[in-house]
């Protein structure tokens, strides 16, 4: 039985600690959270134990450490663990500072440390379908990526105040499967972007809420990100892969597969309304992969590096979108 | 240049007028219709000149007729035709009389009339593209057929009471895809009804809105229709067929190709509302294959038989639907 | 915490096993099977123990007992286990036997005991959602249903030759469906069969493996049951409800929403090809909502008299079948 | 009877003629084309007899050209024929080059003369009726267009060297889709693209066949475009608009609505793989347009300076490409 304990019981450590408790062999033993009743409920649910974070990390028996605490305690919780000896799950980002991030790589490559990042999205079986038919080569060389990833309505501007802004709060998982699924470095970064949603964004916030990006590989394949914070259809998140032999689509997934044909037209049902339902079955085979990994001594699938790469495009789209200039990008 | 002539010049009759104006060496010289107003607008339309039926059949520059008059009409002025030399292309029915159909086509026969029927389902491209699919056999033998066919709305009741029946009107096109698409003799028919959509039509008309049967043919495929005199959704024609290696399927037709996606789901447009726009494409095929069979002297792949077979299926229907029980076929 | 036991821990024993595993506050104690290699199975995977019947059902702690035995034992572990005062959650059948069902059915009513039977599909997300449309009558009155029920392969002969034949293994949870969907009695039942997948299977075993049934209801609504052991896109389930002012659907629901679009077409992966993965959701659904009958002691979903009366249809279709004729259904 | 002539016979000269002989109240007169065999082909088409253009513009019953020349005869044809007093037809483009655009759009200005310009696809009735919906506003003001334009496999190289590029030559229809969608000047263009279809194209034509351009509007409303010149699904030109209160969209045309279920998936039939037969439709309300205009009076619905406006979006794209910068729009 492999002992895990968990940082943060908010909403998304929930979801994993639900998560952990479908898999067998692993189960949580602490959590850790300053809010006790939140602490309290993932405790009920799960039968672990509240500890502090100094006495997590003193306890030989944990293997691993989820970090699910506010983004600006990431850097140095992983780093603390690390040091421990403790294999780390950590959800994005590192740190939305590209000099914090870099420094917390460094301290964890040279701990020979174990990071894999909470990027769920590759884990979901709609978009991991996508990339094998990517890899497989049936279907020739992708040629153009677009992806549109919008959100059903913009959270509580406080959060994102918080969040470090569009491109490091939710673009970031756009970037990432960007670079997954071409597999090759990102050359050039362009965005344009607008508060066209909730103009208050812009003008309290400098922040932006609507955005298109446009990115150009080593290779000179042609990706397209469309973003809103808003859509009322629900979550919708679509992937296309235009290859030389087929164009590839995901498409977003709905509620359910009633259709209503009546004088109206033939409707569907709405999209999946929240990423935590839209991506329940991604976040449980996420955590069995880091559980395997901690098992297995394998790598993990989404490194810290990846979490690196993913805030330099953040950076590089922010720069444009300031600057009005195509940026080109070198990590 | 071919010369026809147009008897009947109301909804269908200037369908077909204005599908002879698309057609190359063919034109309508004559136009008969008792009703003064309905032949002018054709006339206008076209070009042709009102006539009596004496004087068309007299012409001997008239090669063929199509006949779109009143049902009742159709099998004494198909026999006119054919002994005065003329090919014939007849709206269904021949009569709702099966001792009369019969005696008609015994008549077309004798002379060797040239007679095609109108079941212009047969010429759409969807159902064409279906039964290419089942005749190349790449599916293997078809197994189940499934014909569903709802109209948008009921129409008047003095329509549905000089119709000869549901069975008679609306399910005879359904036969006779049906037939087309098994292409072996029909064994049972069995079938259920009611006046669900409007009661008043059954008790003031003995007749139903809302029907379903089930046949069988000599080699046990299972044939399975659902009638309706309404779909909210509009003219809803669909068509299943189970084969041994794949299910094959024809969707209903869209108004157009746009999707609306908000909080009540993803919507495409309703159906083509109407059988006059859904088959429009279909009715410029069927008369373009009428002319060519004039042209080339072939045989026209609708023919007097296959309007008389579907009756002998609607005759069935109605008997099982009177006696409970199932019927065994015979011609 | 509620202590259940499960007996017979076959394929489908292990997924109610499974189900009970996610279920906070139930656990299960015991397994029964007389293949000592199926119940360890289920035993490491939830921490149960062997035991015997008897053992079982002497254990006052035990309050209810899972039955997912062969067909054949049904019956008589569901009296012994309602004697013992134990609620029953039974797989279907109850027995393929009329006369044994009602006996059973009798021995639970007159001990008052709880008995909630296996017909996962009303569990299901989609067909729930279909159910919740048609009873809130926003869409009018259901007046015609059609069922489309399709296995992706046929299962090995000796299976069905103790199966008690399509329509009760098969057609039995459409059957289920049909009266739950349009909620009154089937007034009359008709049913044309042929084993058109396989022909020994009725040479052999005087089975069939491809249905239609058209059946009506004491008001004149009229469904269709169309069947098959194999539909090569996979398992092939969907409904479609026509009311008077909607026509409702479920389709069948794919293994993921990727689409390949190429010189062949627009391709959507195949349908999910097995029971087990389309009803996964279902038959967690379906065991936490029996947890939640024994917990409050409310009345399950589905009783034993559904499993009658799905088996009454049954019955009546094997006799049109081998009559040729209309069946009239009293319970 | 009003009469037109055709200037060019080719391809598109003959979709016209064909177009005209649908429409009542006008016919071809005469047909200029210096190649005998295609004024030939479109003559014994529509009955119009050959002539010089001197003889065409010389005859006062001409009231309008349609020019369907090679497109470096555009403009001098124009001007001539506006002088001449006629109304003008004119496939796109006017001209490749700005300067001789802007000089033609001058003489037809000085001279109040009439030039309606062929971007067929705004009489599509699926983009038609994606226009009405925004226009109507009950979906909300539009935030993001995604235009998608693919298509079937490249022309000869012979045809692209000589058709401006690909931005002149294809993308230009996407360059006034989005205009007219947008209904506002265009304040920024940004463009990438490749050869990566056929890499001969840029080496020995300096050209490109795969492109991506993100533009904003003056209220920064984003706007995105990708191109192919090979889609092996067929003919790909899909559009989305992403309003405050829906997303809508316009899908890409299939050949027919038959469905393939097998072992493979679930396969729709290939998309029209020619744009004269999935724009027929558009093709004839153009023309329709054309007439209306020259009988009321009426401004036509594309005028010159649509023309004009486009080439500019394409030459700002061409500069982007070269410069890797964001280009600001000022006509």
């Amino acid at each position: 039985m492999i002992d895990l304990a968990l940082l943060g019981a908010g909403r998304i450590g929930k979801v994993h600690a639900e998560a952990i408790s479908t898999i067998g062999d692993v189960r949580l033993k602490y959590v850790f959270d300053p809010v006790e009743e939140a602490a309290c409920s993932v405790i009920e649910q799960c039968g672990a134990v509240a500890a502090s974070l100094e006495h997590i990390l003193d306890d030989h028996d944990i293997r691993g450490v989820l970090i699910c605490t506010p983004s600006d305690q990431h850097a140095e919780q992983i780093k603390l663990s690390v040091l421990a000896g403790k294999a780390v799950f950590c959800e994005k980002p590192i740190s939305t500072n590209l000099e914090t991030t870099r420094h917390t790589l460094e301290v964890v490559e040279r701990n020979e440390g174990m990071l894999m990042l909470g990027f769920q999205r590759r884990f979901d079986k709609h978009f991991s379908a996508l990339k094998r038919k990517i890899v497989d080569q049936t279907y020739g060389l992708v040629e153009q990526i677009l992806i549109i990833s919008r959100d059903p309505s913009p959270p509580p501007y406080s959060y994102m105040k918080a969040s470090g802004g569009l491109f490091k709060d939710m673009t970031i998982h756009d970037f990432d499967m960007a670079r997954w699924l071409v597999d090759e470095p990102i050359a050039t970064v362009y965005a344009t972007g607008q508060a066209l949603v909730d103009p208050t964004t812009r003008i309290e916030g400098d922040d932006i809420d609507t955005a298109s990006v446009l990115m150009t590989t080593v290779s000179d394949k042609q990706i397209t990100i469309l973003n809103s914070r808003r859509a009322s259809v629900g979550y919708d998140q679509r992937i296309e892969a235009h290859c030389a032999k087929a164009t590839l689509q995901v498409n977003s997934v709905r509620e359910d597969s009633v259709l209503v044909l009546d004088q109206t037209g033939i409707s569907e049902s709405p999209l999946e309304n929240f990423f935590m339902t839209r991506y329940k079955d991604a976040y449980r085979a996420e955590m069995a992969h880091f559980v395997d990994c901690l098992i297995t001594g394998s790598a993990p699938l989404v490194t810290g590096t990846d979490g690196l790469e993913a805030l330099v495009l953040a950076e590089a789209a922010g720069e444009s979108l300031r600057s009005g200039r195509q940026v080109s990008c070198q990590i």
